[in-house]
């Protein structure tokens, strides 16, 4: 799978790769990643890429033409890549998202900086706008390695053990239960009895308790969502 | 503002502050970043941080002892330091964090890696734990970033232009209107014909309705949270 980074800051995205999971995937060739710097299109003897906005407001807003013609070279060289534009003006990218999205031979993602991009620009090439999250970033740079880094593992073969993709949060609406390594007893700390006794059945049913526990206090809206899909399962089998 | 970044892979970290606004806050001194590794604290004669999770299931856990002796020196150098940790189980990072966090003097980010970092640590450890989104990540580096890029741009100085924090998506319940920048009309796509009038109180009114329309369109529930907000100014007004 080819991830294609459009920015003015390649510093800012290459190093992520640089090392751990998906510098392995590199490696082995399931992920390719390349950079694309719309810089290096501007018709601009300076290679100017922004300019004051129209209508006013504080900012610099990016061009339309280096974006453009950045985007058409990227469109020409591979007709299926899906264009998405890191933007706060947008759904929340989700774990379903990522799911969906590992299915795609070619991903590129358009970071803007400074006020943002010409809304042309979106009108022309984006397929689809995402934000990370309700807080506002110097760029797009972090949001599209967030995203791809989401994507990446769900790409076959990027985890080493498939095992751990299926069990994690937002996997199911519940938050997972507390974790534990060794030793069993670190500076008067001991880790619940119950993990230790090795009755699978009675750490499952722990494991689901604090699970629950953990979600109504952090995020209980979710806890709601999982009331709701156990009791559909539930009418599912009674039937 | 000191940040301190806690990884078993600085690599994946520090790439991002090479460059743009963030590299020029650190040239002027206004934040300042370190990094410890929790390895370099295992007792470990092979260095090792990890183990399998006690109770059963896939995947390795952090172990205590490295991250104990890392953040006790951590607070031992700085009391005041504040000590987030990035996990999927936690409350969603916010804007509103982002303003809060800024007047810290020390923040530390304690990522984990693998299934997550024993339940002992963070009881002993933890100021403040937050997920950025729902999505599953490979570690909690880029959610550091996230964070420390967020927080930092309410830092005073970092950015050059103070107009151009007030403005933006969720400073308001309300998302951005479009921008533009020049030429006017690029291939036959013209710059909305109100933006180029001069006419101001046309363009905030016109940049009003285009954010309700894109806020309607991708985040619903802001605008009702928006509706609300402003009857309650309304009425503010009217009494």
């Amino acid at each position: 799978m080819k991830f294609t980074f459009v920015t003015l800051f390649k510093n800012l995205v290459n190093g992520y790769f640089s090392d751990s999971i998906l510098s392995r995937a590199i490696e082995k060739n399931i992920i390719n990643i390349e950079y694309l710097n719309p810089r290096d299109f501007s018709d601009n003897k300076h290679f100017k890429v922004d300019d004051t906005a129209v209508g006013g407001g504080a900012g610099m807003v990016m061009n339309p033409q280096p974006l453009y013609d950045c985007l058409d070279s990227l469109k020409k060289s591979d007709e299926d890549t899906h264009i998405i534009f890191l933007t706060p003006v947008a759904k929340q990218f989700t774990q379903r998202d990522a799911k969906r999205l590992a299915k795609k031979s070619h991903i590129a993602f358009v970071s803007g900086r400074y006020e943002g991009i010409d809304e042309r620009v979106l009108e022309e090439y984006c397929d689809e706008v995402f934000s990370i999250g309700d807080y506002i970033l110097t760029g797009g740079e972090l949001p599209s390695l967030v995203i791809c880094d989401s994507i990446s593992r769900n790409v076959a073969g990027v985890l080493g053990n498939s095992d751990s993709l299926s069990v994690e949060s937002f996997e199911t609406p519940l938050l997972e239960a507390p974790s534990f390594s060794k030793p069993q007893n670190y500076k008067n700390n001991s880790v619940p009895k119950e993990y230790l006794k090795g009755n699978h059945s009675k750490i499952r049913s722990l494991k689901l308790a604090l699970s629950e526990c953990k979600t109504k206090f952090f995020r209980p809206e979710q806890l709601l969502k999982h009331k709701i899909a156990s009791k559909m399962t539930n009418k599912g089998t009674q039937r």
